[in-house]
């Protein structure tokens, strides 16, 4: 009888390697599937492991391009931000993640996937919700949620498969990252009170560290789409890249954040995005240029619910594609060049211009070039304040009546 | 015959002096009103120079304390930001200055009130909104707007009428400041793509020579109100200004915003907020910490639209009541300490605590100590993920069925 | 050895009190509390009943009340809606309903308390939620979604524990009712394409049977309050019940409502209204009269909220005390009349006043004793439209260079 | 040398005939434009009449498809209510007529646009911000404002060019009306105490008149728009004006509205929308049965917005695109056929079904049917309610220890 096929988003490490094993001895084939969005995987490697450990096929992909387009450029397009302070780093990989693995699953006629998530971080309820939405059928495993096994345990379950255990001892840290960015939590960064620890980054610099001497750049954005640096057109994920290491290289992109927790609790994560910090701040400064009034003070309500979908795990949902077609439709304008000087951690949008810039000199201008009508304001004052103005009217004569009410009362009191 | 009394909102600079005189060869006894909020001016000599230009009475209010208290404190608890950049530095001070203006109108029974506003920009709606949502009868002037003069003409004016006319040569910029930041528009920074000139900043040194040394502060938040620096209880006017000074000198604070002004234009705006943005960026780290998730992702709705109300001069709008009552009900759970390190330009929020922390280490960790029920997960995610999975399986369907309506109508064609 | 005390919510039905029978043979004191919130309840013969069929303690307390005054008051005022359709009957008793249970637990030292309701529906998040809210450390049992028995099952089981089984078959609707409405769902209601059938309905005539002549009444509110009517002054619950006998006589308050569960699924609810729906009505007619433009525009966001809060179960949430504050602060306008025609299902706000109206007919009129200034039109129009104006200007001139630059390449590309 | 040609709209009254005079006394060729939007005016005796009263040409145009497809469905598409209350009428009509009155000045290359609207409405702006948002170079006239006539002086002016003035007495009221409504205001209206007379009226009778059996109808949406009544295919404008009449007949869709004006009074206004009073009944009732659930929660946040902007005369805005693109994403499963009866002014959807139906009676049922999994909610509910039970928990603990520093201090305090 012919095994059911599971797919199992792969790391290479021993969690999920583990996991093989376990999948294996429930009675799947195991697809072990493993998905590049930036880490800087050695991808022949992993694929070698995972044959090794005892997957029965052993596929890699390198996704960098498509999250990079698909699901980086509409986060950065609506300045998604979880809770303000959040790029949504992990959670944006996850319905990438998502949409291969069910592709992999389909193409090998597999009838389940497996993730390897802990039962109390976000990423468990981004993976099924996600996988559901895609492929309602499927079902799922979550091994490391079922296992219920001790560190120790663990290894032991590791040595008797066969699977190779690590001799280095284990990070304090938990860490997930990609091309947008890099999530660290546990260890010493449980104590809130406590600073991270200098080995709690690894893509920024201190900015003890960082030179002396700025590096100004200038980013060209196309429809909201950031297109070259300096004049240099680069695919967007090479250029998120190499903007990340340079922004890093300035100590740009720490955030230190205590985040609610889809599950119902508070956490505390240790983010690094230096790409994502610089392209967010240099997008809302040209959008600044060239969104007119209604449309820009409109758009963070919908960026803020976009943020909570896409944290929430509903990527997949059909808020998000109207969500996403608000932001599309906005961005046409989004057009010119944005000067960034990056220096010991900060981003500083110094110059910004635009073929749709609604900056107009002529009006703004306090010379004698002025076309603004002065005269215009005294009659859009007079209806501006026009509610407030009558409400103060109204009130002040209802206590008055209301006073004189009182007082005739006490006249008539007196006359009985 | 007595005459009219106004009260002019009075700087002790040449427009408001030409003002005086404007004024009263319009027939009204005019009341010079200087009003500080923190530009450290030097009341007595104002008060002095406005009875030489003219003026019948020369009031000047010390106002520090309660634009802190009351105009301020409710701008940080709302974490008001306009457009996410401006923390409001002038649209706070106007209903402050409106507030004592109208008090001392009704103090000398004064029937109008005088401004020195422009009419292109936000000020002249500040001034005359708030005025008559405090007194709706008040007559207001606006002499500056009304006397359409070239700097030449109001020269001569000034000569003619004894005014004395500084013999510095007028700066490029026209600059607004009080104890909440400092703004600066015209000149060279009417070019959005020009950088702001070194001589546009006067609050904060800049990056290039802030010390290479970090300060670390401790600041304590009682019910939301900041109290102490490093454990020193302070007034609120004094914390500003003593964390503005420190701020400033590590280079923190510089904003450079193009934004949409309420009279229909975009114009491009440099300010200065030191200590702004160290108490927006602590207050909200320790509102990360002690609010709870529903409340923490409503409540920048209700910030987003509070600064629009405060830019568009409706801070006596019975909506800003609302607003006000909202935060204020929020903030009894923020207290505890935040710790801070200032440095080049970056404010590192590193630590936090709280009596009032949500944060519960034992739901959060990843260690044996674990309190978290992981099973309650996988029940949490099936109702979580439900309306989008039956979406899917809907739709899914809905795709099939028309499907084989479009086969079947083929099969009966060709049966035709 | 003593045992520990449990506070059951009983009704007096079947269900519940074979609940008390289970509960004892677990191992509980159980104290049946039984409050009534206008259901019209015989509370002593259920008070009765509960001690018969075993409770240690039989409590019952009147509630209607404290129902009417604090919750279904703010509710009320924020016009609270689930989905636009739902007054939020059940949703507005359970945090009633376990406010009480918690009071009665601490006065008994009980330590856990039990609800009825089943494992698909929203009674059971907002009670445990509203519980924990109040009590955290209350432990919760809930018999019903427990013991998963068939109907079959649980009569055996109210027979061997000489539970009393009424004899008449059982309704296949499932009904909760209260002051503020009737919830109906299940038999042929879970078909949405069905008109749900006559024996549907209990408080409110069908349309074609309400009388052919329609009755006027005058609604006096007093700061958001309900408080007269037809200048009769009534307690809030007294007021409620008595137009929602007069309102029901007049087929008025049928909703036919297919609604998102917070549990994830679609479920299709007939509920009947009468007094919320007049009283919704016509408490917005008089804030249209009295709330000043940006008020009025922005409490519906929070409305909205604030009825999803409710639904969801978290009442006692930190988000619901900050909205509650919003909404009060806006109530204190809120003063006159309204005069309501309900007739044929309809409800007719026909007129209404108020001594803090801010309808201004000198400003609102056509006549001659137009004081309006509509010169200020024309100054109003030129700066509101001047974002759009920019805009046109700009994209017309960009496109403009943009063929333009188009064109030049083409007659350099002719000039190659 | 020849004359600037401006484009008028029209309408056939006398207000408009005397403006031809008036514009042609100011030196224009002018162009009589009138549009039809559903009025059932008599275009050619219209034409004629432009032509007899001066017009240079005269041109008509029925606008009914055009008004239906492109302004009304994506307003009934975002159920827009102004206020929660009216559809939008005369708001919606506007940018219709601007976009023809701006393609036949281009036509006849006119340099300017003139309307009738009076200095205190809405319109005004409506049509002077949709004009520039179109064609930001065109002058605008607005002769009724700039006249300043009484109605003697307008008939004399009349008199004096030869304009017919019509010799019925004026009707007190001042109507503008299209195929999704009729607005009445002005007259008795201005009372907004006094119920508005029978012959405010037009479109619906009294309920007391409206027949004694419903009318009972099914209405076919294909993706959100109205396709069929009973089976019967019909094109947008036609499907809205046959049920115009049928639900007018029932007397159905009259509303009276305080409401707030753009230019900052409040007005009182008596709408008849019975085919919209429908349609919007059933275009949601349909929405409720298909859209998921955080879409159906997020959309009227959407909704709102884009009635405001409608309302207030931007509809050429790029923030109305974007709105319109969510609205627009939404729509493609809003698919199926509601069945409404109409009856003595009320709107029942007593029925519904889609192929696109989210609701699964499977999940809903009480039935031993269900498929819902009931032990997945004690893990939902755990999760759900688990940040107020740590803020429960955390606030009850930092009162009692704030308790416990009073009660040692009081120790302290004795021991001293």
């Amino acid at each position: 009888m012919t095994k059911e096929k599971i797919v199992l988003a792969y790391s290479g490490g021993l969690d999920t390697s583990v996991a093989i094993a376990w999948l294996k001895n429930k009675g799947y084939d195991v697809i072990a599937c493993c998905i590049d969005v930036g880490e800087g995987k050695d991808l022949e490697a992993i694929k070698e492991k995972g044959k090794q450990v005892g997957a029965w096929k052993s596929v890699v992909i390198d996704a960098k391009h498509d999250f990079a387009e698909q699901f980086v450029l509409p986060a950065l397009q609506a300045h998604a931000m979880y809770e303000q302070k959040y790029p949504l780093v992990s959670a944006l990989s996850r319905p990438l993640i998502v949409q291969k693995l069910v592709a992999v699953a389909r193409e090998y006629g597999a009838t389940a996937i497996a993730h390897g998530c802990t039962g109390k971080g976000n990423d468990q309820v981004r993976f099924e919700a996600g996988i559901h939405a895609l492929a309602p059928e499927m079902k799922i495993e979550d091994p490391i949620r079922d296992w219920h096994w001790s560190r120790e345990e663990e290894i032991q379950y590791a040595k008797d498969n066969n699977i190779p255990v690590p001799i280095t001892k284990a990070s304090p840290y938990s860490i997930d990252e990609n091309l947008w960015g890099r999530a660290n939590e546990c260890g010493i960064l449980e104590d809130p009170w406590a600073a991270a620890p200098a080995d709690a980054y690894d893509r920024t610099v201190a900015i003890e560290d960082a030179p002396d001497t700025p590096t100004t750049i200038e980013i060209s954005f196309e429809e909201g789409v950031p297109t070259a640096i300096d004049g240099e057109k680069l695919p967007l994920d090479e250029l998120i890249m190499k903007l990340d290491h340079l922004a890093g290289s300035h100590g740009i992109g720490r955030i230190d954040h205590v985040e609610n927790r889809l599950v119902g609790i508070k956490s505390r994560e240790i983010y690094e995005c230096p790409a994502a910090t610089v392209l967010l701040a240099a997008h809302k400064d040209l959008e600044d240029l060239t969104l007119e009034r209604e449309l820009a003070h409109f758009k963070p309500i919908v960026e803020q619910k976009m943020s909570e979908i896409i944290y929430n795990g509903l990527w997949y949902s059909p808020l998000m594609k109207s969500l996403v077609a608000f932001i599309d439709q906005a961005q046409a304008v989004v057009n010119g060049v944005v000067r960034v000087k990056l220096f010991k951690g900060n981003v500083i949008c110094e110059g910004r211009k635009s073929p749709n810039s609604l900056y107009d000199k002529n009006l703004a201008t306090y010379t004698s070039a002025d076309e603004f009508d002065q005269e215009a304001a005294t009659g859009f004052i007079k209806l501006w304040e026009l509610p407030d103005k009558v409400y103060a009217q109204v009130q002040k004569k209802a206590l008055a009546t209301k006073q004189e009410q009182i007082n005739n009362k006490g006249v008539t009191a007196d006359a009985d």
